[in-house]
């Protein structure tokens, strides 16, 4: 028997593109056994609950997960797989691709998000009529675990140049946040200088300004938990959108891979959305799991179709989700 | 006697731009009385403090300040600035103008952000060895005094567009930061509500991805203290760079204009910084004196300027600092 994959469909669009991700997985013959969960708003009127306990110990059991997208519930259905995964990463290749078209073709980073704290470790009080607070946490220990998954990650080639020399970028705000950021800035810039990696730093806004000016002086950079959702975000908006882009969730023991985009109620159950994002991130999956030459077919097939293949409407085609997806698995 | 202008140039370009805006203040013959003050890196070096109590006091007690830029020692500078003239919104307008190249030459979008609390309010704590706290403050009042403002500068057909009618957009993280980001959030779209605004929300990650992709859809966005740096950073790289940003600190008594770019110590003492940011943060000071005409003049010819006139390099030009601004005071 193969490795146990946990599959979360959830709303919209989410049910089209997963079977989609995993139509390519089975293309492969890898002995997955695939075991389903439901989760988001549609579960949440049915049984009371977004993310029902055995939707969590499923992810949790799993050797990996593939989710799709949640809608109103996405919030209590994504942070708490997060945590079932016990996920210290969230990696979001944000790469431009030939054929389709992208703001700043030449975009091809990767952002390193810390996926346990900051403002996400949610400690909010309502202290009076007027006023609430948040507590914004950062630990040395996620900080550090997060930048030595960055060395690994630079060491290994994994980076857009694919070259062990090219270093990292740590966003951050430590110019305001001086304790807090500045912990997670000097945590990150001591492992970095300790594994002999590369790393320099710019400040969250200056980056904000910079990427759209020009995304190629950028390889992998690596941000705390919210710099990382929205920095990501505008990465995207330089590639063509969110329709490309997938993401892992990298925990100790397991990981969860979803595209980065939402359920776009819009055209959801039409059978017309783009299968890219949720395919690529099976091919992350693939690739966690070992299944390397695997998962770079998967790439390979991808860009190919994206290059000259049928495309859905959001790139301009008109093709199915269905049609993109047997192209897909036709030139692995 | 006309308004007294507390003139505070700090570092770097901010010694070469601040006085070509004041050049341009000085042609219109407004009587203002320039007093000036001294804040920043040098300033801390030969007094130990970046920004001295006199200083401090003089934009407190002035009617305008117009400020240029500090370098290592900006958050000391700017934060407390912005707390003497008791600032309550940060006014950011970003718009591509025709002869610049810009990513997105149709952007046209003003930033309204909250300007005393968020992460800024700075509470933060060393908890252990290993974790740092950092408390994040979210009022009804701040929000609502925004969100007043807001509607009146929508009503005054200050928007972009021109049009009362173009309402705003709130963006935030109140899917995550639901206490906080909720209240602000809800206390804007209240006050809108009330008064009759058009408003509608945005989560500020889907904004970072939708800004680039189609800027036109935006007009005035009104955010939470950190969202609007980096989004109105953002949008700086869509209309070609900090160089051509400028902005405003409102306050009850007075207010603060400053360019949104910092020191660029890489050109700064050479007399080639591109003084249009500060040009037109002064434009934006005339106008909150009630010099409107004179306001819209500076911009006139700030825009004609850049349409065809002498350029710094920063635009692709090898005019000097004094060459723009001469031109800019020719065609007022
Ligand atoms: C849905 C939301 C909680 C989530 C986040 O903020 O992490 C999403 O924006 C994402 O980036 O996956
Ligand atoms: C220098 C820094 C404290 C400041 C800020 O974060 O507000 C700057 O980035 C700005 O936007 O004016």
């Amino acid at each position: 028997m193969g490795e146990e994959i946990a599959v979360i469909e959830g709303d919209g669009i989410g049910r089209e593109v997963v079977p989609a991700a995993v139509e390519v997985l089975e293309a492969f013959d890898l002995g997955f056994e695939f075991v389903r969960g439901e989760a988001g708003d549609a579960t949440e009127e049915a049984t009371g609950e977004a993310l029902p306990a055995e939707t969590y110990d499923l992810a949790a059991e799993a050797d990996a997960t593939l989710f799709g997208a949640a809608g109103e519930t996405a919030a209590d259905v994504i942070l708490p797989l997060r945590d079932a995964v016990d996920s210290f990463v969230n990696v979001r290749p944000a790469k431009a691709y030939p054929g389709v078209d992208a703001l700043r073709p030449e975009t091809d980073v990767v952002f390193l998000r810390e996926n346990t704290e900051g403002v996400y470790s949610g400690h909010e009080d309502r202290l009076s009529e007027d006023l609430s607070t948040l507590t914004r946490v950062v630990t040395s220990s996620a900080s550090r675990e997060l930048a030595e998954y960055a060395c690994g990650f630079i060491e290994d080639g994994r980076g857009p140049a694919g070259d062990p020399d090219e270093g990292f970028t740590v966003a951050h705000k430590a110019n305001v946040m001086r304790e807090t950021d500045g912990r997670f800035r000097d945590e990150v810039l001591s492992v970095a200088d300790e594994r002999g990696v590369d790393a320099d730093e710019e400040l969250m806004d200056a980056f904000a300004t910079k990427l759209p000016l020009d995304p190629s002086q950028y390889g992998v950079i690596v941000c705390p938990n919210l710099a990382g959702d929205v920095l990501s975000d505008l990465a995207a908006g330089l590639v063509g959108g969110l329709g490309l882009l997938p993401s892992a969730n990298i925990g100790h023991e397991n990981a969860l891979f979803e595209p980065v985009h939402g359920t776009a109620p819009d055209i959801a159950g039409e059978g017309i959305a783009n299968p890219t994002a949720a395919v690529l991130s099976a091919a992350m999956l693939l690739e966690y799991l070992g299944h390397i030459e695997e998962g770079q077919r998967v790439r390979d097939a991808v860009e190919s179709v994206l290059a000259d293949g049928p495309r859905t409407g959001d790139l301009g085609g008109s093709a199915t989700t269905d049609e993109v997806t047997a192209a897909i698995v036709d030139r692995l």
